[in-house]
Formats: C-alpha cells, sequence, structure tokens
C-alpha cells in the first residue's frame, strides 16, 4: 500500500532555541520512503541523524526568535508482513535476543513490576503466544475508556489501571506493561495511521512473539497495515515527536495519512502484521 | 459474648516525648467495657478524652527517657445487632444524615474519585443494598492476596487496587473506596478481633445502610460479632493506634482478644451486623 | 469591616442528581451574617445543615433534569481579632485541645509525613511561634510560582513541593503540610476575600497558636482581615464548595465579594488575624 | 591502579528459572580487564553478551530447582582520566553528540520534568560547566540524609526530593534528574568501588560534560578514581545487578574491591575523572 502523509507543526519561539524533533518515517523493514520533503521556515539548517539502534530519526534545529513552521510530507510504500496468529508462539527469555531483553524491564511509564500480580492473575493462564497479547488487547479495548483529557503527560500504566480511562498512548503503555509482566518483550510505537479519526500521531505497540516484533493497537482505531513507523522506544518518554529546549509555545499540529490508490481496501486485517523485517 | 482483651506496648524513649494512644475500647452503642485497667510504666499522668464525634478514646502522655511500657487491659460485653441481610438496602445521598456525608468524600488512603469509573463497571449493575457491600468484599477477596511486606504507610487503595496484594488495612482502604465511589458512606474501624490469626490490631470498616453503620470485614480473617471497636475515623490516618511526637524508637506490640466463656460458638455469622446503636 | 459578597453557580443537570453545596458564610466567632438570600432556580426544596465540629454550612438539593442555578448572597459584619505576632507562642502537643489533634495528622493533600525531613531542615531552628509560621509562608511565597494550569485536583503538598508551581489551594496545602510536620495543628480554609484579583472562592489556612486559629495566606493574594470563612476542613478534599452526585456538568462559577463602606482602608495588615473565638 | 573484585550471589531456586546477571566488570575505555573468572553452580551453560551500545555485559542462564551459587573474581587495570575541573564546559544542546540526547529525557526514577522549575531555580544561576554539577553534587550531599530503610525499589527522584532520604542510587537519580532539568545529559552507572563501606555494588552517575562523560558520586562515599564500571544506563531499571524470571528467593551478596598494590595512596582525587575514551 501506498501513502502520502506528513505533517505541519507550528511554534512561537520566544527566544532562540533548540528543538529535537521526531517526525520523520522510518526507513527500512517493510517500509521504503519513497520521496519526502522537509520545509523549515524560517529556513534554519537541520542537523539530521538516525540512531544505530531503533532507526528513530531525529532532527535537530536551532530556531531564532518567531514563529517556526516545519513541514514534513513523505510517500510511503508499506509492505507489512502478514501472518496467520495461531502459529506465532511466545519465545522464552532464556532464548529471546539479546536486544530484546531491555524490552522486559520496567520504564517510566509501564511499571510492569507494580502490574505483574493482576496481570499473572488475569492473562497467566491463557496459552501463551500471539492470542495471548490478543486478549490483553481485548481486556484494554473493553476495560478502559478512550476519552481525551483523562490523563496527561504524567500518567502511568499504572494510573490508566486505576482510573480505567486514557487516550492512544495510555493504552498502548498499559499494553506493553501487561506484556513484559508476562515476559514479553514489549515496545513503545509512534506511527502515522492511515483512516486514524481524528487524524494525530498515534502510538501503538510492538511485541516480539516467534521471530520478529508484531504490532497491537488496543484502541482498535486504526487498520495495522496502515501504520507507518515514525519512532520506538521503552514508552511515550523515548519517541516524543518534538522535545524543546528554551522558552517556545506549542501552536498548532496537523497530521495526515491518505492511501494514494483511491480503491486500498479499508477492511481491517485480523493477521499478526509487522512491518520488522 | 463476653470478651478479655487488651494490649501491651513498648518503647524505647530517646528524649522527652508525647505519645498519643488510641487502644481503648470505645464505649456506648452495643459494646460495654464492663472493666479495664490501664498500667502505664513510668507511672507518668495521661491525660484522657474521648473525641465527640467519633467516640475515639485518647490517651496522652509525656514520657521521659528510657522505657515506656503501656498495657491496657478490659472486659467487654459485645452484644452485637444482628439483621438479615436481605432487607438493608443503600440510602440515597438526597436522603442521607448529614454526619455521614464527610465519609462519601475521598480521602488520603481511599481516593474513591481515582477508582470510581471501575467501581461503576464492576458493581454499578448489582442491585443496591447491602448485598452490594458483601459483592465489594468478595471481590476483594477473591482478587487481593493477603501478604505481609506488600506494602507500607504510604499504600492508597489505588496502589493496592495495582499491586493486588496488601493487609487487613489496605483490604479496608480498598472496600471504603469502591463504596464511596458508589455513593454509600465508608469509614475505617480499627478494633481487637476475637479469633484473629494472628493476633495483632484488626482494621476492618462500616458502611452506612439502612439506619446504620454495618460492619465488613474483606480479609474474612475473623468473625463479625467478636469485634471490639477501638477507633473509626475516614482511613488509617485517622486511627493510629500510636502517634508518636518525639524520639521514640517503638519495640513491641503484643494484643490479645479472648472469649470469657469457653463454650462461645466459633462458628462466624453472615448476618448484617453492627455494634453502633 | 461590612462586606457585600456572594456567588452564582451554574449546571447543566442531565439527570436528575443530587448535589451538597458549601458556599455559604459561616455563622459566629467574629463573623456576624447580618442577611442572606439563597435563590435556587429551578425552585427545587434545599437541605440545610451544620456541621456541629467544624461549623461548616451545607445545603443539599436534588435537581431534575436542565439547568440548575444557585445564587447566593449576603451581608457580613466581620469584626477579625488582631493581635501582635510577636506574643503568641506554639503550643506543645502535650497541652493541646484535643479537638486540635486530628489537625496534626497526615491527610490526604498535606501528607505532613513525607516532608518531615524538610520540613525539620528549613524551619527547625527557627524560633517556635507565630513568626515561624510566618517564614514558612514566606518560603512558600517566595518559592513557589503561582499559575494556573500547573496543578489538579490529584495535586497533593509533596507534588506542589517537588513542581514548585500552583495556585491558591496548593499553597495553603504546602503551608499546612509545614505546620503539621512541625507539630503545630493546620487546617484549610475556604473563604470569600476581599481585593482578590481575580475574584473566586479563595483557600487559605489556619494554624493553631496562643489560644485560637489564626489565618495564614501564602499567596499574599488578599487582606487576612478581608476574609469571610465558607468551610474548614483537614484539606481540600473536606471543603469542596460542590459535591456532585449523578450526571451534571458544572457550566459556570461567579464570585464576589466587596466592601460596602467605600472607605475601607486597602492597607493589608500585617497583624496576626483570627476570625474564631 | 590494579583491583582485585568480584561478588559473590546465591540463591534458592524454587522452579527452573531463568536469570540474567550485569556483574560483571566493562571491558575497554580506561578500564582493562586482566583476568576473570566466573564460577556457576550447579554448573549450568551460561550465554553472554554485551550490549553494542551500553558495553554492558549481560550473562543469562537457566537454573534448575536448588541452590544456586554464582561467583565472579576479576583483576582490573584502571586508568581513568584525571583532568582539571575549571576547563570543562557543559555542551549546548545544538551541538551534543546524537547519541546523548536519550539522557536528557525523563525516566522511570529520573522525572527530570517535574523537578525542572526547582532545578532551574537553584542551579540556573551558576556558572554552566563541570563546576555546576558539583554544586549539584554538593547540594544532595548537604541536602539529603543516607539512610537505609528509607526508601524502596519504587521510589524515584521526585520522592527522594521530597523525603530528603535516600541511598546511593537515589542519591545518583536525583543528580541524574537535576543534570538532566538543566540539559545535562546523565546516565546511571552500577559499579564496583575501592574503599567502600561498608562493600555493596555501589552507584553514581555520569554527566556528558566537554567531549566525554564524567564521573559524579554525590554520596562522597568513595574516590572516584577507585570505580570500576559494570553498567550504565538511564537509571536503576536499566542496571540491576539481576533480574530473575520464575520463582527464585535471593539468599545472599558478597561484593569487595581491593587494591592490589597496598600501597595505593588513600586520597580522594578532586579532579574531574571519566572512565570513558
Amino acid at each position: 500500500m501506498r501513502l502520502s502523509l506528513g505533517c505541519e507543526v507550528g511554534y512561537d519561539v520566544l527566544e532562540t532555541a533548540t528543538l529535537i524533533f521526531n517526525i520523520e518515517a522510518m526507513r527500512g523493514g517493510r517500509q521504503q520512503v519513497l520521496n519526502e520533503q522537509l520545509v523549515i521556515s524560517p529556513n534554519v539548517t537541520a542537523d539530521e541523524k538516525t540512531a544505530h539502534e531503533s532507526g528513530n530519526r531525529y532532527l535537530r534545529l536551532t530556531a531564532p526568535p518567531g514563529y517556526l513552521h516545519v513541514r514534513y510530507t513523505a510517500e510511503i510504500e508499506l509492505d507489512p508482513l502478514h501472518r496467520a496468529p495461531a502459529f506465532i508462539g511466545e519465545v522464552p527469555v532464556a532464548t529471546l535476543p539479546l536486544e530484546t531483553l531491555p524490552f522486559l524491564n520496567p520504564s517510566r511509564y509501564c511499571p510492569s513490576d507494580q502490574l505483574a500480580r493482576f496481570a499473572v492473575r488475569e492473562f497467566g493462564n491463557i496459552a501463551p503466544g500471539f492470542g495471548r497479547v490478543v486478549e490483553i488487547c481485548n481486556w484494554i479495548n473493553a476495560e478502559v475508556d478512550y476519552q481525551f483529557g483523562t490523563s496527561d503527560s504524567a500518567t502511568t500504566a499504572a494510573g490508566t489501571f486505576s482510573t480505567r480511562a486514557g487516550v492512544c498512548r495510555d493504552f498502548a503503555h498499559l499494553g506493553i506493561t501487561f506484556c513484559r509482566a508476562l515476559g514479553i518483550p514489549a515496545r513503545f510505537v509512534s506511527c502515522y495511521a492511515w483512516q486514524l479519526e481524528p487524524q494525530d500521531f498515534h502510538a501503538v505497540f510492538e511485541a516480539y512473539l516467534g521471530d520478529r516484533w508484531y504490532l497491537f493497537d488496543p484502541t482498535r482505531m486504526a487498520t495495522l497495515d496502515g501504520m507507518v513507523r515514525i519512532a520506538c522506544g521503552r514508552d511515550a518518554a523515548d519517541t516524543a515527536f518534538a522535545t524543546i529546549f528554551g522558552a517556545v509555545n506549542p501552536q498548532n499540529v496537523y497530521v495526515w495519512a491518505n492511501a494514494l490508490d483511491q480503491n486500498t481496501s479499508a477492511e481491517w486485517t485480523t493477521d499478526a502484521v509487522s512491518t520488522q523485517d
């Protein structure tokens, strides 16, 4: 599937400030960046680098006082792997790849140690494998209300578990937390999401199952095979779309993600989907 | 039922310090103090008063450096009211007695606002009345592990709800929190409890139903009609058995509560039980 | 001083709901309610009672679906006691009146146990007495930014201590917390405040010193002798101006407090001020 | 300086379990592992890998039920870089190496966003550079009590900031938090520490200044040039010396670090010290 996507963000810069953006689509895996444009106004130099381990692309710029406008557009060829869920198992900690182990640890928004008893009580008797993570997503979708204004940047998965309300990042944090508590590596993914309503940066998670990272979205607000990865990390603390150093007032954020072929099916997949090789 | 009960507490007082104890059995209602003795060593004067509203009895003393030993013994005639649970309803907020209203508010250990969505989801469809509070206790008893060392003096009901482990005070806090979230006044009760194993100060809760406060114990560790009230309040912050002002090291606590008649039945009641007129 | 004050609050009631208001000026002490009017629209019956211990006045009403409007107006004669701060001492816990003791305990928003080390480090060497509480207020005023949007209904004094920002209720909570940590009973007071800008319900605190409760306002946003008490309690959890049971959307709040004599001095007092006999 | 160091850890394994250890001295930089031995009893196979980015060495093993004993010993040649503090500056965010940027983000135990106002108030006017981080350490050392039993595995730097008490990991977390709030990358380091009393795994932090990571120890309990790095990460969540998957009861931990040359000076350095090239 081919997508045209992008975002526009605007800031009122009060004093010269440095901003680090993480808004560009990841390259590699099953996600190909066909072309992309970045327009920064005023025309300051941007320093761009890709983190080795995560593949996250960081754009760092120093802006003078005044209005700062950043517009990113890209065309993406997305060819996610589809697999039958039934044959995808969990991997014992004893044989997990080393690089997945940090994603078993509790992190800022995902205190998997605090929710471990509940996770084992609720999901411990479900057969291990892809289906167990689906059950986790089912639980979150059924038990947590999706509602703006019920959480903030300090909300952890333990908070969401108690209040039973949140938005996409809270849903993802809770999913990650339960997975880790069960010994399944899980990480946070920010993305562009086709058909998401209303459009915004989306947050989902990946769990390491079988031989790769598979996508899960407990909000069920967009189809898994229309998600274009921007960044991954332990939780939202690692994947902010903008990190600001200086006196800057955010003004606006627009995000879009459209299928280029009008005939693209709107049917949502129930396959196991991965955009990682 | 007649009980012989009491406690011994010892402290290493490093510098002259003031201590406020709340260890004496309440008087009045359906709990009669037949006789009681208080031995304080060294023989300092104690200032004793009963709070008007709660009936809690406070014993205040100022101790010189050295070992402080307080021994309280009492014989209690306990004649709790027994009622059939089926006919005890909840009282609409519109007609609750004014003095019960503070027990609807969130308090330090009982953040009923934070757990309100869950309480309504889980218990909102159960028929109002005594039986609904029994269901709350059933839920706590089934879903929370009773385990020493899993909580501390900072643990709130939201924490216990997340970690799913705690001791009697945590069980009581969670019960109070759910009740308040459903519009049922609930308060914390510290007590001596017959047949509690191991013996210690116990913590349960009362909910206001029908025309009075009924006892509930989500731990199910002692029979409701063998509980002798010491203090009540919004939560454990109001009912500490000892509050210390000064440099004092606690040394030991012994608590006991025995039936004076050997033939007292060990059968636990399933009636609605109240010790309040 | 004579004040004309009041408030108007409006709600969109979605289903029949019960609301408990605590907006009327307290009676007694050095605060006399000359006259007052309460207009409730639609014209439902309100059940009004005064709590024995606190003197808080509760107004309970059950409103049908539709717009609910409550308007309270009053004329108040305020004759606060003024005393020279220099001669007002702290009272040892050993001789404090029993009814002040609950205001030494940690409470929901005032975890005085958690901030005790800091309080003793920072204020422990200041000479006990009224002046020490003034120093606490000076510290809060200097170290905490008054800023809307930096706190919410879950913010405790420990949170405010960390983030160093809040509004009047957070300032009061922090003052109460430090006082309790030093063995000074302290309680939360909601009030109408003359010359407060912008007008709103105000929150201050009282500390028990010498032989009575004295007012303190770490925000320094209004003069102490122009404050008309509405309610007092352990912290904001006890003094909400409206507690809502049912599906109700708050619409608006207007508050005012004007001096009736135009010549009333705008000079702010530095005396010790109490409105309690 | 040459050190002989190591640790012994013992576990009661109840059911076959997987454990991941991170107890081996890092290789590279200015820290050379001359020789090392690892004895695991019973003699199970251990899977050993070094993380690319951090250099942390992970030892993974699966143990049968029974007593598990792991003993690690090593001889280390430590040749830390010493520099004069006066000429080491902070690096503007605009020119920091990309790989240091994650260490500016808040993390689980280091909520630098929550303590940002305080950090700027307290340390914002100090001249940027190495000396500012020394001032941060001075502040922590003066204002926080080092005391066992005052913190636990859930304690964040915001908690330590409020309670003003903690142990080495809490001291390090607070230092990291303040640095990040000021725009200085900072990370957690677990280590063997010569002359630490009592001996245990130690925790310190590194700040990125000038052209490299420098060590800081706000506890001042050991000299900086006698610290042998085990692991580094965002905070303690990344550097646990043992992570356990399964039913295992920890039994004992012994740690040691001795100078091999008896004449090694016991004088503590005040230089800027780095073990990273």
